[in-house]
């Protein structure tokens, strides 16, 4: 058996289509209606500008109005709460995102929940998390990554109801929610994570029918771990040496694809599985918000 | 093998009186200190009632003020809210218990919700969920169930770290807190439900070291599903027909104790294991927040 790979490029660029098509129309029906997100950068970490860049480029090319204030690396927390405030207020704005990580003397999590949850579009904020964890709530925002996740998924008509999945890693903005998410949609969810023994995560993913790996270990999960005609989602970013290529590294994710190739029933690629997804969920969730504002959802 | 029975009552009985002799202690340092509960019932449910009165009498045990604010059936969920305002800005109270259910008319989550993080002593509350999720965050407050579950296991020391741990059931105030207790306490957790499938279910038993059954149903852990030597706590609360008992009826856990008492390690009783440390924990939670509330925690 080979997999069949999960085109995230291809997916997310679909999805990115549908979202400029239906920004266009609803603009075509309300002159007024335009999403707009903030991105908040505070200091200027090369590789934070980089995605800051990226999202703004994105933004643009679906018909969001993207723009990111930026500011001093050495910014008070009061002032930046103010600004935040400020943004919350703003009837215009629709998304507020504030780029991660900040300078040492920012609380991150203070910050990040003083974004309005109407306007959380990372879905990050305590009270959005509490939606996601609480048995019948409904919250606000996905954070990007699991949405993107659950996204391919059902793209892939991947069943969860009654399937055995296996969730490597447990942070606040990948494994946790997306566990929880995995098992509202009917799953039975096992969260493996730096305490879970290497023969317990043998036992695990051998049984599993759907496996994602978002702990940024490269070769975390290799052919012999896995149960022939699995499902792999691979969210690491990860760079290995590589002296074929100019950088001497190459990314890579969490799976050693090659040995997963030929044993998985589909696998996602990396680079071009989730990464791409997540990129456009921050769009679609502008959106989302956007709508939401314009009484539309 | 037979099982050693955790007796929860006996481990209840030693925690209460800790509590009653700090509680006595801090008063003989502090005259002023003086932990207070208000328990807030809305109707007259008989087994509402109960609950109520079993709490205050065993709060009033152990040198807790506690008092009851009952409420008319009818009464409006502004009413209630502004009630709730009242308590959370007065400072002598340290506790508020809104009892559940409430008449439909009411909604219980944002009611539960009101009620100020600080005096949440139920832990119900969403930012009080959310720390619960939150990988490096601090709940204020643990719920009494999944808290009183976690005393029984460190009391019984029960190791969790690296140990596959099942835990049946999903609900909000039992089955998710206790699932990401366990898990931050170093245990892989899986957690099965109502969409678990039979085989499934079964397949995690047997390898399970420790299973929590929280799902209310009557047998639903029986000998064959478990692993020799693991350790079994049960939540449940059930009636089955008795014809030797003069009700009728008699009360048992999820787990067939008969079948279960050869083959585990350890396991609660029903009456008698988790349910005696829920009532204690209510009191251990109040105490917790006076003293927070008097600056000694």
């Amino acid at each position: 058996m080979t997999a069949e790979i999960i085109d995230g490029k291809a997916i997310s660029s679909e999805l990115r289509n549908n979202i400029t098509n239906e920004i266009k129309q609803l603009k075509s029906i309300n002159e007024n209606f335009q999403p707009k997100l903030i991105i908040i950068q505070v200091g200027e970490r090369p590789d934070s500008s980089t995605y800051v860049r990226m999202k703004l480029k994105s933004s643009s090319e679906v018909g969001i109005d993207g723009s990111l204030i930026k500011l001093s690396n050495d910014i008070s927390q009061d002032s930046l709460l103010e600004k935040i405030h400020d943004l919350n207020n703003d009837e215009s704005v629709h998304g507020i995102l504030i780029q991660l990580p900040l300078p040492s003397h920012l609380d991150e999590e203070k910050i990040t929940n003083a974004v309005k949850q109407e306007k959380d579009i990372d879905g990050f904020s305590e009270l959005n998390l509490a939606a996601i964890f609480k048995k019948n709530a409904v919250a606000k925002f996905i954070p990007c990554t699991p949405k993107g996740i659950m996204y391919l998924l059902n793209h892939e008509n991947v069943k969860i109801k009654n399937k055995n999945v296996v969730v490597c890693g447990r942070s606040d903005i990948v494994g946790g929610p997306l566990s929880k998410l995995l098992e509202k949609a009917g799953g039975t969810v096992t969260t493996v994570h730096s305490q879970t023994t290497s023969d317990q995560l043998k036992f695990y993913c051998q049984n599993a029918d759907i496996i994602v790996s978002a702990v940024g270990i490269a070769n975390f999960i290799t052919g012999d771990l896995i149960k022939p005609g699995c499902v792999i989602i691979d969210v690491g970013t990860n760079y290995v040496p590589d002296d074929s290529k100019k950088s001497g590294q190459r990314m890579c994710g969490d799976v050693d694809f090659d040995s997963c190739l030929s044993k998985a029933s589909k696998i996602t690629p990396v680079p071009g599985g989730v990464g791409p997804m997540t990129v456009v969920m921050v769009l679609d969730n502008v959106l989302q918000s956007a709508k939401r504002s314009a009484g539309l959802l």
